[in-house]
C-alpha cells in the first residue's frame, strides 16, 4: 500500500489530527520480555459518543504510519468520521510507536500479538474505552485484526480484516525471508544495512502488482528512475532494523497457534461479527487463509478481483467505500 | 526449471552423453572486450544426416548446464534423438563455458547475444554446420533463441522458445534487480557472495511458481527445511559470481535494440519459422513482450495455462511432448 498512501499524505498532510502518544509502563511481550516504557503512537477522529460505543481501531500496515491512514476516514471514504470516534494506531516497530531504531540497546523481538497488546492497553488504560465498535485494518493491519478477534473476543463488536491474513502461507514466507535475508547478509557482512534497502524494495515492488499490472502500467523504461529512487529513500526512508522487526513478526504470525492449529476451533471461538476481504491476485499477502477461515467460520466475503494486486483496497476503493461503511453502520 | 531439472538429473544422469568442449579463440564480446580463449561446453545426441539439415540447438536456461537438459531428450520427448541431431550447450557463464568463477582476473560482462555468439562458432566452426534445423530453448534458453532469429536470421529454419522473451519487463527487471542487488550489497559490504545466495534462492522460488501453487503444493510447515536446504546449497551450489554474470546478461537483454525499438522490424527480420510457448501465469519472465511480438509477425502460439507459473513446461509437458515434435518434423 506503500504508493497508496504516500500519495495520500501528500494530498492531506495539512489536515492530520496530532499525533499523540500513550506511555506504555512495563509492556510484556510473547517473547517474555518487557519493556520498560513503550510510546504508542496514534491520531483520533471524530467524536466518542456518550455510551463510548462508536469507536473504531485502524492499526497501521507493514512499514506504515498512522499518518498513511488520514486518506481512508471521512464523510464518503472507508470510515466515516462524523459517525464514529477512529483511533489510528502506529504498530510496534514502525518507528513512530516504540522501535528497535529508538533503543540505543538490544531491542527485543516483537510478534504481531505484541501490537495488539499495546492496542488493548491504548484502548482500556489510555482511552478508557469499554469496547471497540471495530476493528479494521489492511495488509499487516489486516493480521493484527485477525489477532484482535482470537485474543480480546468479548471486546470487539465488528472485524473488518483487509487484505490480511490470519497465518502466513509458504509463499507469504519465502517474500517476506527474500527480504529480511538480504538485510540479515548485508548486516552478517559487516555493511550498512540501510545498503540492502534497494534490493529489498525491488522485491518488495514486485510483489506489491501482479507482473501483468507492472507490465501494464510501468514501462521497463521506468526501471532505472525506480532504483534510483530507491537508493535516494535507502539513506532517508523507514530504519531497516524496523523494517526487520516487522518483518520478523509477521513471519511468525499465526493465530491458529492457540487453537491447536484449527482454523475451525479459531473461528468459533470468535464472537466479533467478521467482514473479510481479500484480493483474489494478491501476491504479497495470500488470500487462501482468510478464505479458508472464513468459510470454515460462515464470514461474509469480498473478493476484490482486479489485476492491481495487494493494491487493489486502493485500485478498488469504490467497492470499499460502499461495504465497509454498510457494514459498519450496524 | 530449477527443481524439475534436478530431478531429471538424478533420472538420468548415467545416460548422459559426454560433455565436450569448443576452444573459442578470441571471442569477441558485445561490450568491446575479446575472450582469448572461451571454453564452450556442450552434449550432442543422435547422428548427423548425410546433408548436415537434421541440427538442433538447444542451449541452457539461467544457471543451467547442458546435464539439466538430458530429460527432454529421446523418443516420446520434446526432441526425438533417432530423427534429429541435438546439440545442448552449456551458456556462457553458467560455470561450465567459461564463466566469471573460472577467471582469476576480471570477467567482463557478458550478454545473451555473446552466449548466442559462442553458440554460432561452435556450430560453424566446430561442427561445421550449414545451418540449424532448429533452435530451441527453456526460459533463458528461449531468450537466446529470440537473439538467433534476429542476429543470424537465414542459419536458423524453425525455432521454439519456450518461456522466454524478446525484451524485459519492468517486472522482470524488479525480479533480477532483487535478486543482483542483493548480490551485489553483500559484495560492496565485503562479505562472501555465497551467504547472499539463501535469501536469492528465496526470492527465486517465490517467483518461479504462482502463489497459487505454491499455497496450495507446499505447507507453511516446509518452510524451514528448504531454507536450511539453500544455506547447505549456497556452499557447494553455483557460484554467485556466475549467477550474478548471467542476471546481468538478461537484464540487458532486448532484441528490439537493433530495431529501433520496433517488434514489427524485428518480427520482419526473422526468417525462421517461429512456435511461441508461453506460461500465462508466469510470474518469472513475462510473456507479454514474446506474446505481442508473435501477435505482429503472425507467428503461431501454445498458451500453457495451469498454475505451476514459470514451470509450466514441467507441469505441462504432455503437451509440449505433442506440439513441439509436430513442429520439428517439417
Amino acid at each position: 500500500m506503500k504508493l497508496l498512501s504516500l500519495a495520500l499524505l501528500s494530498a492531506t498532510l495539512w489536515a492530520q489530527p496530532a499525533l499523540r502518544f500513550a506511555e506504555l509502563r512495563d509492556l510484556k511481550l510473547a517473547g517474555g520480555q518487557t519493556l520498560p516504557l513503550c510510546r504508542v503512537g496514534y491520531r483520533t477522529y471524530g467524536t466518542l459518543n456518550a455510551e463510548r460505543s462508536n469507536a473504531i481501531l485502524f492499526p497501521t500496515w507493514f512499514g506504515g504510519r498512522s499518518e498513511n491512514l488520514d486518506g481512508f476516514i471521512g464523510p464518503g471514504k472507508m470510515v466515516d468520521s462524523s459517525r464514529f470516534f477512529v483511533i489510528t494506531v502506529d504498530a510496534l516497530g514502525n518507528g513512530v510507536s516504540c522501535s528497535p531504531s529508538q533503543s540505543t540497546g538490544e531491542f527485543p523481538a516483537i510478534t504481531i500479538g505484541d501490537m495488539v497488546a499495546s492496542q488493548y492497553r491504548l484502548a482500556t488504560e489510555t482511552l478508557k474505552l469499554p469496547r471497540l465498535h471495530a476493528v479494521m485494518g489492511i495488509s499487516m493491519g489486516g493480521m493484527q485484526t485477525y489477532e484482535w478477534i482470537t485474543a480480546h473476543p468479548e471486546f470487539v463488536k465488528l472485524a473488518i480484516p483487509i487484505v490480511g491474513s490470519p497465518k502466513l502461507t509458504m509463499a507469504d514466507l519465502l517474500l517476506w525471508q527474500a527480504e529480511l535475508g538480504t538485510i540479515e547478509a548485508v548486516q552478517k557482512a559487516g555493511g550498512d544495512p540501510r545498503s540492502a534497502m534497494p534490493a529489498v524494495r525491488a522485491m518488495h515492488e514486485f510483489a506489491l502488482h501482479t507482473p501483468h499490472w507492472l507490465t501494464t502500467n510501468r514501462p521497463a523504461s521506468s526501471f532505472s528512475e525506480f532504483m534510483a529512487k530507491q537508493q535516494a529513500d535507502s539513506q532517508s526512508g523507514i530504519s531497516p532494523l524496523d523494517y526487520a522487526a516487522q518483518l520478523r513478526a509477521m513471519m511468525a504470525h499465526d493465530i491458529t497457534r492457540r487453537f491447536q492449529g484449527s482454523f475451525e476451533s479459531a473461528g468459533a471461538a470468535v464472537r466479533a461479527r467478521v467482514l473479510t476481504i481479500v484480493a483474489t491476485e494478491d501476491h504479497m499477502v495470500n488470500p487462501e487463509p482468510a478464505l479458508t477461515l472464513a468459510a470454515s467460520a460462515g464470514w461474509p466475503v469480498v473478493k476484490l478481483t482486479g489485476i492491481c494486486g495487494h493494491q487493489a483496497p486502493g485500485c478498488e476503493a469504490g467497492t470499499l467505500n460502499t461495504r465497509i461503511p454498510e457494514f459498519l453502520n450496524q
